[in-house]
């Protein structure tokens, strides 16, 4: 018998955000006069910056002549991007990463979703709670879930809680993971670890010589100064940790799809018979197998936002979406509602009132409010009684969608 | 122990590829003033159809406003292309497929690479002899690949061998297999399967319940009628078959990287309880999980392959190369080498003289003739012995490099 792959039938029903599409139909459908303001998927809407769409029309013009067309890239990235990055994003806050550390994808997503696989299938995994659901998902299809647990656990997992019972910070795990997930700033909560916080996870990993597998899609929303940018920050992280980083959130790339991943040539794991076996080749070797770069004329694009005219437009984006969360969260404040994250992140994190499930407090703000969030319960068990609202909207929708709130 | 995936550990040293830039960057160096002829990777050259250009700036363009912004599309893809490849691609030549089946990617290598996700570890798979060393390393990877033998053979793979002794038509497999990767027109040999000849497959995948994994990224160069466009062309195979397809070579999108898979609604495989589990919704959570989406600008682009001034541009690059392919069949045929394919492909698959090692032979031309082919020992045991040349370099180089042989 041909068998499917059965974790995948351990997986529920359908993805979050499939589920909150699901519903926000079935509303419009009843409801079609109902102006629905979303706050829920974290994608943005600015307009890409004029450097990166100019970048990529000269790209594409140059492919017409056979002298500036481009096949297949180099499997990793054109090392104008990896350079690029290399200095901006890394020597300039006196961080050294090798260009040949870096390799260019075409999403976060697909990097986080596919990094698992160069780890052995028994490894154990520590997530924080609530979390981003593709660290979770990409583990259960990969057998690394065990079983799903009435209180919404899998059973092989270590879940990390994140509340304000503690503050949004992880405490060590009791038991020792192999690959741990990171995001900060944080999504969906919105918040993030200080310099010393994160030093004390990277010290973990070293002591216990676990991966941390460290999300930094956000990295561009951080606003305070003891908030690190990236892990390699920390002296030591480069023996300890991946960092994957986006040009989605922080460019308006979420339709252009760039991406990048720093896997330091110090980095390593264990071969079954105890070798020390460097990770950065066997990642390469995963990226040249079963991918084939990202378009040029893509790549291009992103290179456009290193220029200053691309830096001063992405940062009036940035700005632009951080004076939405500052709008959320003054308005949420003086309804009198408890919130979290929009400082460092375009994510605010609202308990829900006198406790209300998440799902129904989603229900209730599409049904009242005509406003879409996603409810935290969808990001796992600790996200119960929670609410993301994001900051990616328009300011007009989102003033908007604050006036109803506070009526 | 944080412990690496051991299969990646089993693969040999490095990818045919990259050992063959490698010594093509030895000989250069050795040899600066070599005027080094490449027709090894199958990489094409010609400029980007005019209408693919336009269709992409254009693209890029609308996204510089707020209205024309697109930030994440559909999760597998926009509707628009999908629509146009299940009319043009399929319903033009009498084949029903609908859009729901079809899913858009950034490359036939990823999806063929990641298909294997969706099935269980322990699936046998078969592969044809020589074969594209993706199917074969993807599944190594899974663990699906046993151990390397001495012979050059995965222990447990069934392999398939295709050779001149069997006018390069695959035999049934003697033990039944869970999957079967099938690529026509083939790569690297060139040659194809008539309509009966692939009818027999589908008629033996449904008498074993096999899943053919149907790889058709070089359909658009087939020019004699009685070989299939699709497998679907073949009925019942709807139930049995997944395809690949590819604007790579079709279209030249090898850097701008767009490609789509089939899976039909009816092709299911089994749960472990034995319960008929359909593909198509397991490859959708695979994609919505681990994909973000192929670029907007991107899909843009591969739409306008479909209008008439884009088909047209699109032939006459098939066409160019597909004169370059007679180039070297008419050449090697004057020079009393014996080969194959070059006529619905624009892979010429050359026996080696005296039954030269591919490898020797590889570096006989590169150091006497400065050609750069691929040795066909690199796609696995049965292509050793044989050598392909591509018909993708420009038709300048291509008629050089065929007179420095003729000399």
């Amino acid at each position: 018998m041909t068998l499917v792959n059965s974790n995948y039938l351990k997986l529920p029903g359908s993805y979050l955000f499939s589920e909150i599409a699901r519903r926000v139909a079935a509303f419009s459908a009843e409801n079609p006069d109902a102006q629905i303001i979303r706050m829920g998927i974290g994608d943005v809407t600015r307009p890409l910056p004029q450097a990166v769409i100019n970048a990529m029309c000269e790209a594409a013009r140059e492919q017409g002549a056979p002298e500036g067309f481009k096949g297949y890239g180099p499997d990793h990235g054109y090392m104008f991007l990896r350079e690029l990055i290399a200095e901006h994003d890394f020597a300039a806050r006196g961080v050294k990463v090798d260009p040949d550390e870096i390799f260019i994808s075409d999403g976060a997503k697909c990097d986080v979703g596919n990094f698992q696989e160069i780890f052995a299938q028994d490894n154990t995994i520590a997530i924080t709670d609530p979390v981003y659901p593709v660290y979770v998902d990409s583990n259960v299809m990969a057998g690394r879930g065990g079983e799903l647990q009435p209180n919404g656990e899998w059973s092989n997992f270590i879940y990390l809680p994140c509340t304000a019972e503690n503050n949004f910070e992880p405490a060590l795990p009791q038991r020792r993971p192999d690959l741990i997930y990171l995001c900060y700033p944080n999504n969906p909560t919105g918040t993030t670890l200080t310099r010393d916080q994160l030093a004390r996870w990277v010290e973990y990993a070293r002591e216990n010589k676990s991966v941390i597998l460290f999300d930094a899609a956000y990295e561009v929303f951080i606003s305070e100064p003891d908030v690190p940018h990236s892990i390699y920050e920390i002296p030591g992280a480069d023996e300890v940790a991946v960092e994957f980083r986006s040009f989605s959130k922080t460019a308006g790339f979420t339709g252009l799809r760039c991406a990048y991943t720093v896997v330091p040539h110090k980095l390593t794991a264990k071969s079954p018979n105890g070798e020390d076996t460097p990770l950065n080749p066997l990642w390469a070797r995963r990226m040249s197998t079963k991918y084939n770069g990202c378009p040029y004329v893509v790549q291009k694009a992103a290179a456009a936002i290193y220029s200053p005219e691309g830096r001063k437009q992405v940062l009036e984006n940035v700005a632009y979406y951080m004076n939405n969360a500052k709008i959320i969260r003054d308005a949420l404040k003086n309804a009198g509602h408890t919130l979290f994250g929009g400082v460092n992140a375009p994510y605010v994190w609202l308990k829900t009132p006198d406790n209300m499930l998440s799902w129904d407090f989603f229900d209730l703000m599409l049904n009242k409010y005509n406003i879409v969030g996603t409810p935290g319960a969808g990001f796992g068990p600790s996200g119960e009684g929670y609410f993301r609202l994001t900051a990616f909207g328009s300011m007009e929708n989102t003033k908007a969608a604050m006036q109803r709130l506070l009526k």
